[in-house]
């Protein structure tokens, strides 16, 4: 027996028309790159994205037809998000700061017809203007610029195309599962590969971002994402905010401390997200001077990585800035989990708390988590088995664009996350590996992260990487490669030492190796990958 | 172009299986009509959900099949709520205070195949013992009774059910459109309507009922509903609750003051939600003596109708409990909107804001309102003008159980409230009257309601009404029925001198009638269908 309950779908315009109906009072505020300040509501965000969706089917943009942006938090930004999904095309967020062969490659395997590109990433567009991909018919460009660029494909002014409409524009009634948004992962191996959101799952996932143990939006909050539009969406920011009216202060490029701080205590920022580098650089901004305080300490939420305890403490204990860790990923759009306090632990005290709100916490509804060993196996919630973290919920990819039949996904509907996890007595999951990085030793796995930490305790150690070499009985067993300090040379016996008694006899590595120098990604991460290589035909002794 | 996403129906059974596998902490307590406490956990519900479930599987309840309770605020019903939606059938709440007319209509109208009954309310039942439906097939006893019930239906114990089963179940996955509950209007007039709800509109409200600017639930929470389960499933808390893994207090029927305090204590209630006569005696009773006071303040929801602002400020003030007025309808399931700080008036301290917070606010997402007047155009936002408000969207009815073609619905899919509101600067409706008493005169409508408040200011009125009587000219035009304050003598134009200056002059009542009461409702409210039907041969003087 069907309900009978009013059908509507849930769909991304629904968002700007309530916040354009029910919160025209909240401003949105946005930056450019040449520090220029904009001011507006969500009426007038309305009123733009409607006049770009009419622009867009005058140039007879159709469904589905993937439009692509390369461009920062900005107001323009924002109507092309609610402009470009409104109409019922799909919006493309492309990462500025890819290497141009990405961006070329993500272009063409989007097949773009549209390209909107804020005028400080011009060069990044000239920089590849013989791969753009045969599907692409325009470049718009979302401010003035100094000199048009010569492209081979036509140049518009996205200012120009607003003009020439007036807004009058109902949005069309579509089918909540079709595509709103296309991201592409930027996975350190491989090719990047794309995520298409639908209406439905962008929604959703909207109304559990705005939960008081996710982001906790009210119409009273002034919302800063520093996290980039360009990459998973802002985290749904610019979808939750319009969900609860909330006032959006859009940055733009600029995100060194001081032009943040200026915003949070100008515009009254109660709540911002970003990545941990974000956050280090503005407490040591705030602390080289003492008169550098909050008139109203905002909320912060920090995500990619955890935070380092000392950061979350000082912004808690000098600046009464609290700090909520989220974890999650492209493929999760991208919310998967929060660590804040509940039933079992709602009295513990910050000593306590803080140093444990570090791990991934616990998943909100509409998303779950299960945890599987070598052997396929559930692990137990010890805190210290673990296992590859996979994910299902509404708001979870399903396949990837283009790709269909990627090992990504299980048979039985679940995504792997390609992260070693424990869980602990309270639900919380604590990332300690990657899958990828795991020594598959016997048939069981032994945490790469957990060896690197301990031997990094040893004094004479600067960098150690522990890898998978090849073993004719065991199939895997660990190697580690050392860097050692300047003036300094420890043994492998006095390497291995440290580790004795803290892991299973089973995991001690057997042998150590001596370098120079470790390989590193472009963003100075451990590039595993690389080093796996070197050591491709290493030979255990003996 | 479809997104990519996974997809999963939105059920109720999995609101219950987020609780019990992330939050096996929160706890559920339960007071039964005796006073004694139950005390477990999510996972233990989930446990009697899923028993129950394989019971009526056993018995062969199949999908769509209406099951009926007539219990209070217990986790027996709990489990009830959750293992018949759960398993595909349709959980029927009845109110157990409504005439026994009402209640045998109900389940004959639901075709009802099972009835779960408190024990204390057992009398109800066997008073209507030779009306209960043909489809009846048992009625089933949720705890122990001291006498069997002579009834001509099999009589069963949900004790015994349950533990006939073992608890290995999964649940099914059902189409989110299936009907997942159902409940009827409580009109004053006519027979009550049955509203059908789906597994979808459930759940998507429980993700609205927990966002910050309405119930602002967390997994800190414990909460506990006043608000019965037996009307518009207690305003989703049961379900909401879980979704977020609150601890849940369930109280019974024992709702006096000094029961409701000691479990607010005791338990370390943070939220609870009630009509205006259960926070008004809770005030009273907390101030007839100076030592009671919560040890923690908790949050509380008002709804129905406005409490009134001295008990508001002396909540706030004396207490430090802050209460948020909400307004909904069973049609709405039943969350419409609420009272709380927006943008435009963040910065309103208490004194400012406590009077406007009675009005009944603004819509959350998902929510739409539309006011239209006499002429069926949208009014002016300037908190004068009004009209009817209709209501659209994800958990609004959009007809009612057996009954298609219901005048409440519109052609273009609106549910007519038939409450007259107006809608101020900020966007807030404020009733002003039921669409039913508005008087109806030359096309333009009058609001009853002011009238009475205006008369009321008269020394010698003690209780009035305006009602429409019949005029050739303008249709309708407004008689004003009067109740002197005993001794008094005041004369029609006395009455009518302290509305001038205050209303449009076409406003102004065309008599005055005297009587020595008014018609009252059961619940002690003007009873104006009644004093309508008095006064409808009436002839307007002249």
């Amino acid at each position: 027996m069907r309900g009978l309950m009013q059908e509507h779908p849930l769909l991304v315009s629904s968002l700007l028309e309530h916040a354009a109906k029910h919160h025209a009072g909240a401003k949105v505020v946005s930056v450019d790159a040449a520090g220029a300040v904009t001011r507006g509501t969500w009426r007038d965000v309305a009123h733009d994205a409607k006049r770009l969706a009419q622009a867009l089917a005058r140039r007879g943009v159709g469904p589905g037809e993937r439009i692509a942006t390369l461009a920062w938090n900005t107001r323009a930004h924002l109507a092309a998000y609610y402009g470009i999904s409104g109409m019922g095309a799909v919006l493309h967020t492309v990462n500025p700061r890819l290497f141009p062969d990405q961006i070329a490659y993500i272009l063409q395997d989007a097949e773009d017809t549209h390209l909107f590109v804020d005028p400080s990433v011009l060069p990044v567009v000239t920089a590849i203007a013989d791969r753009l991909p045969p599907s692409l018919r325009a470049v718009v460009l979302m401010g003035p610029v100094e000199a048009r660029p010569a492209l081979p494909v036509e140049v518009l002014e996205m200012e120009a195309l607003l003009a020439a409409e007036d807004g009058a524009y109902e949005w069309p009634v579509l089918d909540e599962h079709e595509a709103s948004a296309l991201c592409y992962t930027s996975g350190t191996t491989g090719m990047p590969k794309g995520v298409l959101y639908s209406h439905r799952s962008t929604v959703l996932h909207a109304m559990a971002a705005i939960a008081p143990d996710v982001f906790a939006f009210s119409a009273r909050d002034v919302v800063m994402p520093v996290v980039p539009m360009f990459h998973v969406n802002a985290w749904s920011i610019p979808y939750a905010s319009a969900m609860v009216g909330a006032s959006l202060v859009l940055p733009g490029p600029r995100l060194d401390p001081a032009s943040l701080f200026k915003l949070f205590e100008e515009e009254r920022v109660t709540f911002s997200a970003g990545v941990p580098t974000i956050w280090t650089m503005l407490l040591q901004w705030l602390r080289a001077e003492p008169a550098r305080r909050f008139a109203r300490p905002p909320r912060l939420v920090v995500g990619g990585t955890a935070l380092p305890l000392p950061v979350t403490e000082g912004f808690l204990k000098e600046y009464g800035v609290s700090i909520v860790h989220a974890w999650g990923m492209t493929e999760i759009s991208p919310l998967g989990s929060t660590n804040v306090r509940k039933a079992e632990n709602a009295d513990w005290d910050d000593e306590r708390f803080l140093p444990y709100s570090r791990k991934q916490g616990r998943p909100q509804f509409g998303v779950d988590f299960r945890v599987r060993d070598a052997e396929g196996n559930e692990i137990p919630h010890d805190g210290v088995a673990f296992g590859e973290l996979e994910v299902r919920g509404h708001w979870t990819a399903g396949a990837y664009f283009n790709r269909p039949d990627d090992p990504a996904f299980t048979e039985d509907g679940w995504f792997r996350t390609g992260d070693v996890v424990t869980v602990d007595e309270l639900g919380s999951i604590e990332i300690v590996d990657r899958a990828k990085d795991v020594i598959k030793s016997g048939g069981e796995w032994i945490s790469s992260i957990t060896l690197e930490n301990l031997v990094l305790a040893h004094p004479d150690v600067q960098l150690a990487a522990a890898i998978p070499v090849h073993h004719p009985k065991w199939d895997e067993r660990p190697l580690l490669v050392v860097v050692r300090k300047p003036g300094t040379d420890p043994s492998p016996e006095s390497i291995l030492s440290v580790l004795e008694g803290k892991i299973a006899k089973w995991w001690m590595p057997d042998a150590v190796e001596f370098v120079d120098s470790l390989p590193l990604t472009a963003t100075g991460k451990l590039w595993k990958a690389e080093l796996k290589r070197q050591f491709k035909d290493y030979r255990l002794p003996g």
